[in-house]
């Protein structure tokens, strides 16, 4: 069933998608849906027993776990309001009794209780389980195919342990694991470090396959050291231009409400200013909290540090945060509140009226702010700012935290000499040390050796297996199509019989496909009535790594091998073919398995 | 991980569900969802394999289809109103986007369009696609274990074809197919007839393992030539007592308002008398019909017979069929209809008042009525039945049809000297000609040799993985627990090293089982620090066909094997040990797969 379409589809933007599409591999059947069709079945196949081969070798186990979860564990974990009303990312629906289900997105729930519940003795532990299922996620905005759809699989494991340190020790296991399954898939990736986001957790990696049409932006150092998501990395902002210390005073800054705007008005720069930003947080209690932000000028907010200080410091999760515009405070009944020229100082009695907020800000300054010894600031009046200040003459910093996005061109903090220079990545692998989050929430535990009760320690490790095939397109393909990997193809060699009412062709071609077929090669054979210009570029398109066409020549024994990752194209006899393709392909399998 | 509970589940009702659970196969999370634990992915791994090679060998496609389906294309076919109203079974939510969907039972809906847009002409006909994966049904009363659950894993697979005779063809090679699949997983089925219900369609077969806990009666006739489903099933009922013709006259019958009281108080026979049902039918265009049926007294209504006249009848679906009682009629504003003196005559006149049903009886006589000379029915007046009557005086019967169950002890169709068995089944797979249903109405078509488009005729083939899995186990174990088949066991072999503290033991065990794993055979080893007698009682439970004992005569080299199915046990040397093995379990393999 070999389907190529002549165009891209109108929704694809990138390439791989276009490709996929175009080639057949897959079909959308609404927004961020796909079939796999089987050409594309067989790479998730392939993808699929590299990942099973490498956890095996690990001692990892295999299961197949639910997709409909029931609501009550991911009550219990403080999950289900933020999965379906903050972000509200999982599906979810009510069964006949009007049991609410979710369809799972993770499994942590789901493990931690089977755990609890199996495990009885720290002799039984480690244990290390995983799954390779379809997952479901309610995506705000579907995009790319199989990159961010709503339906896609993922391999996910989950490890049990009695002590941090033995989970720090699977935790390094599964990182190279990691690296040789993606490795043995020939795909290029840059472990980064990473954000654990609403998972929860201490120490946590991504693996990245970088492609410019890549979703994340990371950030990596000149020497290659260190390699962040832009959400989690850190670095040394570039120097602030000093203000020279001089009177404090305050100057009038009428329709000059932005840090542009002042430093366009007043000559200033972005570094010697102040920026206070107000958001307003929703926690998983149900309290919604003033933030209050001081970070320098010309330095971003960034909202994944921000919200986890601000779980940290309340010990909730953070359903959302939201920015606070003129209209919130109307609603709130607060007037009056000198936006465009707040200071980070900013009285707590403008909340007195709030309705539904707390009435105190919750107040970071970011370190890029605390380091400025002489400053411009809001002055908490309407069109004033004061110039020359500092610290102590506002009633000094609020809690000092890094709430600052990293940038490119920023020095590094292992080694200032080092520069952040800006990639972007598609992420294909994420395993974080989870610690005792969910075994606390959960009350999964184990009898440690002294007979007392403990909560697991635990680790997650996740694979997009459907994102991963896409990924692989992303980063091998030419003008012609695709390039497949040999280890994730769907097959190894294709037969393109150029004229199949030639006898000559048709006999060589197929004596050829059984010989190849009986060698345990991945073979097709194309003896499609098409003209064998079509053929060729259905094959180009395709992206098998081996072509082999019966020709012209056939009639004197010879046949066409093309290499489909550079063109390279000799003639051959049929036994000349056998030996070299059995050569290549062998050597190339035993290779990579190493 | 092998963890297995002493006490059966107190919501097992059958052995294999309660075998399952405390050998710590599955694992429930909450009502009819399990999840499958590492021992029973290996036995759900082996049977899908095995389906896989089969139907590769038949040329049929694997691919992976989506599970969120969009409610617009079920609306197409016709059944999103019974799916998610009616009897309700298919999940379905609204997503961000308020946009409906279902979570698929079944896929012909989504095949059908990728059909429809894929395949062009008739040159790219026969196409056979299927898929192994997690199906989704919200039943009403979940049990017994992964036998009805509301996950599932479902192999299932759809043909095209261009014509009827090459759907046939493929059909008659999908029956074989599924025989070969049975077979090589070790269980026995029989064959039988069954009503192609909601999926619709012409001719189709169901795949019974046969169980004293199966949830089907099954029919077979006494020479093995006829099985059927009883919703399905035809017969000649056994012969009525005839009532010897007579003046035909009016009886008083107070208080005998149901065959039995009738036959107690009048000494009449059951088959003597004409049964009359009342019944509502909603379909799928709204309309509510009333159902008046005729029956010989002695014989049963079968509603999934009854349900396809009406839905024949009307070219609608049913969406549901409900008995009529008293408060029906007064609910419709209906007043003194005769109920328990009814005649196959009753006068459309009562219906006269109805608020919401239609104004006529759809009035259906079954053969077993219509073929009486001489009986009693209702007199349509309270308390008063007719006797010595026949159709000519009572304005003749209805449609004549075939509503009635058959029972066993009935005679067969095909040979009235042979009778017909009652047996109870699991259904495992399921094989329907479809026709051309879902093509017309999704508008799937190809275009045919003649340049014309034609809608597809199309099958679908379906197997239960997780269900087969489950009623091997009913097929197969004893009182200390499960049997696997050979073909399906999570291990082949597992060896028992009786006291770990033993070196001589722990040395010969762990010997044979690197020697074993060399030989690919799969082998698990129990080494735990338990009594022996535990180990062995987990052993039997699991049911891992053979097992190895080091034990005591380790010392002299010796082990013992015992075969789980029999219990046969033999002393031999480890290398009579590899020999006995490998013969046994390769020569199995080989037998079977032929």
């Amino acid at each position: 069933m070999l389907i190529t379409l002549r165009d891209a589809p109108a929704d694809a933007e990138i390439i791989s998608h276009q490709l996929l599409v175009r080639a057949g591999f897959i079909k959308r059947i609404t927004s961020g849906i796909y079939a796999y069709m089987p050409l594309m079945w067989r790479v998730i196949q392939k993808i699929t027993a590299i990942a099973q081969q490498e956890l095996n070798k690990q001692g990892c186990l295999e299961t197949l776990l639910p997709q409909l979860h029931p609501s009550e564990l991911w009550k219990q974990s403080g999950r289900w309001e933020g999965y379906t009303k903050g972000e509200a990312i999982m599906f979810h629906l009510k069964d006949r009794q009007g049991r609410e289900l979710g369809l799972g997105p993770t499994h942590e729930e789901i493990i931690t209780k089977i755990a609890g519940e199996s495990i009885q003795s720290y002799k039984q532990l480690p244990v290390n389980l995983y799954q390779i299922q379809t997952k479901f996620r309610d995506e705000i905005r579907p995009r790319f195919g199989l990159m961010r759809s709503r339906e896609f699989i993922m391999k996910d494991g989950y490890s049990f342990h009695s002590s941090e340190k033995d989970l720090q020790s699977t935790y390094n296991e599964m990182d190279k694991t990691y690296k040789q399954i993606f490795k043995r898939c020939g795909i290029e990736t840059v472990a980064v470090d990473a954000d654990s986001g609403a998972i929860g957790g201490a120490a946590s990696q991504e693996f990245m396959v970088t492609a410019e049409a890549g979703e994340d932006l990371i950030l990596i150092s000149t020497d290659g050291k260190y390699a962040a998501n832009q959400e989690k990395a850190v670095s040394k902002p570039q120097n602030a231009i000093m203000l020279k210390p001089n009177e404090p005073k305050l100057i009038e800054t009428k329709n000059q409400y932005t840090i542009d705007e002042l430093c366009k008005n007043q000559g200033f720069h972005g570094s010697q200013i102040i920026k206070v930003i107000l958001k307003l947080a929703v926690l998983s209690n149900k309290k919604q909290y003033p933030i209050l932000i001081s970070i320098r000028g010309d330095q971003d907010l960034n909202e994944t540090k921000l919200s986890n200080c601000i779980s940290k410091k309340f010990g909730e999760n953070v359903l959302k945060i939201k920015s606070l515009l003129k209209e919130d405070f109307g609603l709130e009944g607060i007037k009056n509140i000198p936006l465009g020229s707040l200071g980070p100082d900013l009285n707590d009695e403008f909340l007195n009226k709030a309705s539904n907020w707390e009435k105190t800000f919750i107040r970071f300054t970011d370190k890029s702010a605390a380091d400025l010894e002489c400053f411009i600031c809001g002055a908490n009046q309407i069109d004033k700012h004061r110039v020359f200040y500092n610290w102590d003459l506002i009633g000094g910093t609020s809690d000092v935290v890094d709430i600052r996005n990293a940038l490119p061109g920023d020095s590094c903090v292992h080694d200032s000499q080092q520069i952040l220079k800006e990639k972007r990545g598609i992420e294909v692998g994420h395993i974080f040390q989870l610690g005792r989050k969910y075994s606390n929430a959960l009350e999964a535990s184990f009898n440690n050796d002294l007979g007392q009760k403990e909560p697991f320690w635990m680790g997650c490790y996740g694979i997009g297996i459907s994102r991963l095939a896409q990924a692989a397109v992303e980063q091998n393909h030419d003008e012609s199509g695709i390039i497949w990997p040999l280890s994730i193809a769907p097959f190894e060699v294709i037969i393109t019989i150029a004229n199949i009412q030639e006898p000559s062709q048709q006999e060589l071609g197929e004596k050829l496909y059984k010989e190849l077929k009986r060698l345990r090669l991945d073979v097709l054979i194309d003896d499609r009535k098409e003209r064998a210009g079509v053929k060729f570029k259905d094959a180009d398109l395709l992206g098998i790594p081996w072509r082999i066409v019966a020709g012209r020549d056939s009639i004197q024994g010879k046949l066409e091998l093309i290499q489909r990752s550079n063109g390279a194209t000799e003639s051959l006899t049929i036994d000349e073919v056998i030996k070299k393709l059995t050569k290549e392909i062998c050597s190339k399998k035993s290779e990579i398995s190493t």
